[in-house]
């Protein structure tokens, strides 16, 4: 037995009838979400450079427009497009996105072949527990030296979990993830650019790729992990990685549940999160309006403050790392969504007369080096007088024990969704995924999806008709 | 200045006009030999199970057939092919094979496109250089630790060609490089099964659709090879490579050059082929046939004779590595050719009855560790009591200063191209490769292949006739 065959054994062994209901819940939450984000992502220019190189027709939908593309070159579109804002679902065990690298394939492969929501379900699943698994054994040595997780362990994912939709046998499986690791690439020194969410798209690919040609009758070397000149000591180096770990525990809990799926609730950097979840609460409880609010201070962990701290703005990406922004919109528009960070928003007149207002300093009780860094506390002055206090000791969806309420779940994917699909089209796939196990054809949903997207007249790509 | 703009700068400098006689004699003999081994290999199982993945159909070649992929498809189809006999050319800088990541590209863009036969030259002249100067910063490091250079070096000689072929700017040149170092992978633990000649079909799709993105507009860190989580410090480690290399005597003299290309003669085990040399010689000066040859011993260095000491087969594949059965194809044939490694050809009646007259013995003087490895003497004895010796200080071809006489490059190229070509084809060939810098189109050499194929009646590829 080598890892690859004892992994495909318990790769193949996922049914949908074996998940628990926790799992299921988080699986829908990943697919709404991240079916949300690729829908934004599409109108994105890393998502539509994609779409000029890849034109291999075929049956797999290209999310945003009514295009179809080889199931290859959906994957690695849409994988890209998955990415392109960084809104998508986080995992702590992973070091990066979970969902992303895997869904992309499945739902290309869905739409070229007979797949049942809950087949399509438990695939999910699968992949999500074997990336997970084999990122305990790698890491964080691995994301400290420089690799991208999300691809170079989200391979895996991506490959189990197809191989697990085709219906792969063992052996086969095995194989695939074999190939897979010849596959696993990505360096974070291309952060920063578009190759990043390439990475993804790349992966997601690649990833369909393995499984097919293992199904094809391709040959690779089971003991790829372990072996001397194997993923392990190749990627992270001998004394780097504990092997052990990618089977230890294996599903027990999943990972899926237990740590879980960490989604964003805001299209905006992370270290301002806490910060927007204050002062949303404050809007709302105390009817908050730019006409009733005097001044306003953030604090916020030195660390995160350091990046978050942009008094005035240069441009929409300054905006989306500026904490004054972000809570200037959230007491101007009572949210914070994708429109605030389009084009020229950042330069809106109300939020600049707001951000005047609004203060950022380091946290007094969080300046030493060893206090927990994810919380802040906002104090809002009113015109009247009054001082109003709110604290919040980690945002909303950061963790599965602290999930995203669902009406926060669905606002974000209507207005992820909203960027290219009319309104009836964004409520339908809402309920498909909702009742996704209920699906003889995982494919309505890409269906639905491509019915309601607004294309230009030829029928094109959403995200090119508005770019032109 | 980064090591990405620079080399891209170096990269658009390349002309047709600005190479040595010597490049363009080297690059003609490369491709040649290419076109060869890709040709054989697309009769292979491996080849045949991409064109079940790959169906992309577009205006690209796959050799061997007289079907039309799309670029990145035909590259990924030929690059596995080129290296699925592990018959193609050799570069010691490399520690792998420079030629196969870099023409499958190039020969399907030539198909897309424009593309005479001097840009041809130039482009993988330019892409040779590239790699071979990305080696010398990180060999033999990078390949003792279990990477495939072939693959994670060749990704930036494709890229580099694929760059320069489609006349890309100094910036998106250096974009496509920085892409292309993301696109890096391919691991030893793979070897001996098929995914390591489809390492170089991944490698060879993946340069090619880096330069299309960056074409395309995709961004990427030109600082990515010494980004502290870049190529060098990801790939490599700190204190493990030279980055100041790639760019130190730069095209001083060309690596084509010098050291240069090594051709591989026979199809087998190369640890056989000085034993081959001097067996074939002493068959040819003496009129030795298997009548006349009463015993046979084979010197080589202790270390080449572990893996080559085979005096009886139980698979084609312990043929490949047996000295004693390359020595009796030798006698009986006259020759070391693809057909003798076919199926059961290693159970040919005359061949074994040769065979047990063939001993196989570690050099006397040679086995002390630090003595050269890549000779081989061998002493025939005539059945009228003659004692006839030839010693062969190392194969025919290894390096560019003993390079492969142009009869027998032409006999190899004639044995591989055979297995799909018409005769005709093969000569035409032939003649075009060596006038390649007068072609107003490159393409005209894949539709002489395409034209000259050996199809099935409904124009399918030959491979996958002959294995029906």
């Amino acid at each position: 037995m080598t890892i690859a065959t004892e992994l495909a054994r318990r790769i193949r062994a996922f049914t949908y009838d074996g998940l628990p209901d926790a799992a299921l819940e988080w699986a829908k939450t990943g697919i709404l979400d991240t079916v949300g984000v690729t829908l934004a992502g599409s109108a994105e220019p890393c998502a539509q450079i994609m779409l000029r190189v890849c034109t291999a027709t075929g049956p797999a939908l290209v999310f945003g427009s009514a295009q179809r593309l080889s199931v290859t070159d959906a994957a690695l579109v849409n994988g890209t497009a998955s990415h392109a804002l960084d809104f998508d679902d986080c995992s702590n065990t992973l070091g990066g996105h979970p969902s992303v690298p895997i869904l992309p394939g499945l739902f290309a492969l869905a739409d070229a072949m007979p797949v049942s929501g809950r087949d399509f379900l438990a695939a999910y699943v699968a992949g999500f527990e074997t990336e997970t698994r084999i990122a305990r054994a790698v890491n964080f040595h691995h994301y400290d030296k420089g690799w991208h997780p999300t691809a170079t362990l989200g391979i895996f994912g991506a490959t189990a979990a197809a191989s697990r939709l085709l219906e792969l046998t063992q052996d086969q499986t095995a194989t695939a993830l074999a190939i897979a690791a010849s596959f696993s690439s990505g360096l974070k020194a291309n952060f920063g650019t578009m190759t990043k969410p390439l990475h993804v798209g790349h992966c997601a690919r690649n990833g369909v790729m393995a499984a097919m040609l293992a199904r094809a009758g391709m040959t690779a070397s089971h003991d790829v992990f372990e072996h001397r000149q194997g993923f392990f000591n190749v990627f992270n180096g001998a004394g780097n990685y504990d092997a052990d770990a990618v089977l230890r525990d294996w599903a027990e809990p999943l990972d899926i549940i237990t740590p879980g799926i960490a989604i964003k609730s805001y299209p905006c950097c992370g270290s301002t999160h806490p910060a927007i979840d204050a002062m949303l609460d404050l809007v709302r409880a105390h009817r908050l309006t730019p006409e009733n609010v005097a001044h306003v201070v953030s604090w916020t962990h030195p660390r995160r403050l350091a990046h978050t701290n942009r008094p005035s703005l240069r441009s929409a990406l300054d905006a989306k790392f500026s904490v004054q922004y972000c809570l200037a919109r959230a007491l101007v528009d009572g949210q914070v969504v994708l429109s605030h960070f389009n084009d020229d928003a950042y330069l809106d007149a109300r939020v600049a007369d707001v951000m005047a207002r609004i203060e950022a300093a380091p946290h007094p009780q969080m300046s030493s080096a060893g206090t927990a860094h994810f919380g802040a506390e906002v104090t809002v002055t009113t015109t009247d007088g009054r001082r109003l206090v709110k604290v919040v000791d980690s945002a909303l969806g950061r963790t599965s024990e602290q999930p995203l309420p669902r009406f926060a779940l669905e606002a974000k994917y209507r207005d992820c969704a909203g960027r290219v699909l009319t309104a009836d089209a964004v409520d339908r796939s809402l309920d498909l995924v909702a009742d996704m196990e209920t699906l003889d054809r995982a494919s309505v949903l890409a269906d639905t999806l491509a019915a309601g997207c607004a294309c230009d007249q030829a029928g094109g790509p959403a995200a090119l008709a508005r770019a032109s």
